[in-house]
């Protein structure tokens, strides 16, 4: 009896070249010209890291429909203001969200419009993928 | 004497509305029924987790620029066919990436075009910031 399979049959195998080759020296080097440099890789990894959270996905989430205080944030997500402000303040020095005071309010909202772009890409993947 | 700082000092004290207020029910509610949904933010954050390894990073960088079989991405990021092929089964799970048959070639490519605006959004969040 053949054993139960949870994905398809075929990401169970890896999937190369049936002759390996050695790939022209001229062809990769020019690629690699156009790579990003190590010290991106690993702040656009360190990103990724960050986004890894569900609470903070859920903050910059609603974050990307426009600007909101602590108070809304903690009321939308369903955590304590004192948690969203921790996860506030990490976004903040990744330069993924900002804050501007009025009066005696403070407001959050996203950095610039890559983050939301970033966001609305990773949304489009998972939705066209029937998550 | 005052301590070094790494980071600017604002970024080392949570900043919240100086009056705690409670938030309005409605707009709550309003804003709450635009967010994603429990799943979607899993997915989103399961595929920000995925991302957030260097070498993943370098091999969707470089598959932004074409299609490429893994002898010729193993060249160009330094590492085994075997290390490459592991990685790309990861990635073909999340549909980051997708593979075709070219008779004794077997070609990587990124999986749509969500997946390269999520790569060019997050190195322009990097880059505009110095790092």
């Amino acid at each position: 009896m053949a054993p139960a399979t949870t994905r398809p049959p075929d990401l169970d195998q890896d999937l190369a070249c049936d002759t390996p080759h050695s790939p022209d020296p001229t062809t990769i080097e020019a690629l690699r010209s156009r790579l990003l440099g190590a010290a991106s890789v690993e702040a656009v990894a360190d990103v990724f890291k960050l986004l890894s959270d569900p609470t903070r996905v859920r903050l910059v989430d609603a974050l990307s429909h426009g600007e909101r205080c602590v108070c809304d944030l903690a009321a939308v997500v369903g955590l304590s203001e004192s948690a969203i402000s921790h996860q506030l303040r990490l976004l903040r020095a990744a330069r993924l969200v900002r804050v501007r005071r009025a009066g005696r309010l403070a407001f959050y909202s996203l950095d610039d419009h890559h983050v939301v772009g970033l966001l609305h890409d990773t949304r489009k993947h998972v939705e066209e993928g029937g998550a």
